[in-house]
């Protein structure tokens, strides 16, 4: 283990959870949160089944990887810091040797990752005490750290770049989901991991559904087209909004969008150290309702942004303050049934002295 | 509703455990399930995050597909059989009054899907006793109806083109990675929905990690490389591996391949009605061991795939009859660390007169 790593700052956050909640050992199931403590890396399309492998059991002197054959050397390579246990069977007979080895009798972990059926076998596979940790675990990825920040960074300029490459490419006629091929094709070719999520390309009246899926739809002058994409790098997302306008915007249009993105900047300068989260709600928010759209920004302005695309703080309902070191997505749209849906969407980081866009593509109302 | 739509007779036989187990409703979480009975997508990606939404409430008289704001255009859409309800919040509150409006008292759910936290919150704030349905949904999914042959078949299909190309694309000094962009460049140019998993690529000893992740490793002439790959299409799945050599295999090379050929091919053989699981498993197991590689095959001879990579049944342990529509993977393996990782997998269904490959790609040692 050396000084340097990255994750040893984030272990010892994890370890003082075992004083302040009187815990022997923490569980540590979701796959973020095992990334973010130990470098292991869950591959895509393994989340939904790998419940168990790559599980964390932290406690005051130990760190155990648990892996089953699969990951084994995987596990080794990328959490040097770790002790890789082998395991084969599920969680309730792998388990309870284990606590038993490591003297744990309250064991902290994750009762909204775990399902049902592997809390309560292996609450009944050993006299451990199982307490539920989401809310404190979540917290430790509240605020970004430096090397944390570099990826995020990394990952908003790939963005940037994406969207760029977009603008000189896209022409009337190509279809919804040859706009979202072409923004995965070309994250992949530039160096992202991943997607942070499927790309949202939806055009005209077909932006107001907010997560609708991409179709054959073509891309047509005189109607806007709404692009939501992130891409994933070192493990952290980015989550970005733009709609542009293929040929002459009407006035009407014109104006939505000038009001969501009044609404945007609004929310962004609200965003400082000690604000709470549903004031920077509240201040696209009136901006929206002063307009008369409210009824129509049907969500809230963001959400907190990292190795999940979606994480804390949600910030519609977080009445704590903002700290330096949050991220989040600030996103106001206004969703005309039948008309047209306008969103605009960037990557915003808390700092002492106020926010920073991470997001750098340009605001202003394009015309392609 | 019409007659001929594909998930008409799979509700038919999911009511029919409202009877058999003295349920009022069944509450259906997994993706998967979702999908196979009203046709409703997830989106890629939303998988970890939206266990509540798109879940379907079944009575004896009535279809719920309970969503978000965000699923509803789509969710009508997708899955005109059944009552879209609008849902805003976490199951917990959301969930209680819909129960009590449709008179549910005992209610089958997923033990498995359900975190815990949702599981008991649910629990706690409704009368109704929930009971796990976990085996029993799994069993609907078990033996593939005509829709869902056809929709693996061209997945199949798909799949082998695929393996075409890349035998003919492949040239040394590509990389592991760069053959695994390849692989899912031209599923999703030419068709498929997604991978079915991130393809894995790996060259000579690399390839004794039953799940490495492609690297940088280049392909090289005297080494095999091995792929583990598969698409999705219309929701089903494959997963083939191939294990090729570039340049003269050695002997030993040769004698190993031989080996999981026959395997395989013993696999296949045993493949019937009526013939349990485990014996399909011990007749490839028979020509590894036999041999003197036994130690070497260090994993399962297969597991189910359908709208799932890995689901039922998994013929390590599977000590029941196998049934016509049934649909596995047949993928011994010997794996030797630091020298060599060889595997063969075709994805095959058992019928009334005995197994058939979904998979064409050829199997003869194959030297580029």
């Amino acid at each position: 283990m050396t000084i340097a790593s990255p994750s040893a700052s984030r272990v010892e956050r994890a370890r003082r959870l075992l004083d302040e909640l009187e815990l022997d050992g923490l569980l540590v199931s979701r796959n973020a949160a095992k990334r973010h403590l130990s470098g292991f890396v869950i591959a895509r399309g393994d989340e939904a089944t790998s419940g168990f492998s790559g599980s964390l059991l932290l406690t005051r002197d130990r760190q155990l990887l648990l892996s089953d054959p699969r990951y084994l050397e995987q596990a080794a390579s990328e959490a040097p810091d770790w002790q890789v246990r082998r395991t084969r069977g599920p969680i309730r007979t792998e388990l309870p040797p284990i606590l038993a080895e490591l003297g744990i009798r309250r064991c902290g972990a994750e009762a909204e990752v775990l399902s049902h059926a592997a809390w309560t076998s292996l609450a009944a596979a050993s006299a451990v005490e199982l307490v539920p940790i989401d809310a404190v675990l979540t917290e430790l990825r509240l605020r970004k750290d430096p090397a944390e920040l570099r990826a995020l960074e990394a990952a908003a300029a790939l963005t940037d770049a994406c969207f760029a490459h977009l603008v000189g490419w896209l022409s009337p006629g190509t279809s919804e989901r040859a706009v979202a091929w072409e923004i995965e094709r070309w994250f992949r070719e530039h160096g992202a991991e991943d997607l942070a999520f499927e790309p949202i390309v939806l055009v005209g009246a077909r932006a107001a559904m907010p997560h609708g899926r991409p179709g054959d739809a073509p891309v047509v002058p005189g109607e806007p087209l709404l692009i939501d994409f992130g891409c994933q790098v070192d493990g952290y997302r980015t989550d970005v909004t733009r709609t542009v306008f293929i040929g002459e915007p009407s006035g009407r249009q014109r104006e939505l969008y000038a009001t969501v993105l009044a609404a945007q900047q609004a929310a962004f300068e609200a965003v400082a150290p000690g604000v709470v989260g549903t004031a920077v709600d509240g201040a696209a928010r009136a901006v929206i309702d002063a307009a008369g759209f409210g009824e129509a920004f049907t969500h809230g302005i963001g959400h907190g942004i990292g190795l999940e695309t979606h994480e804390a703080p949600m910030l519609l309902s977080y009445d704590r303050p903002l700290e330096a070191g949050m991220v989040f997505t600030l996103e106001p749209g206004i969703y005309l049934s039948g008309e047209i849906g306008i969103r605009i969407e960037d990557d915003v980081v808390v700092e002492e002295g106020g926010p920073r866009r991470l997001t750098g593509a340009p605001h202003d109302l394009l015309v392609i």
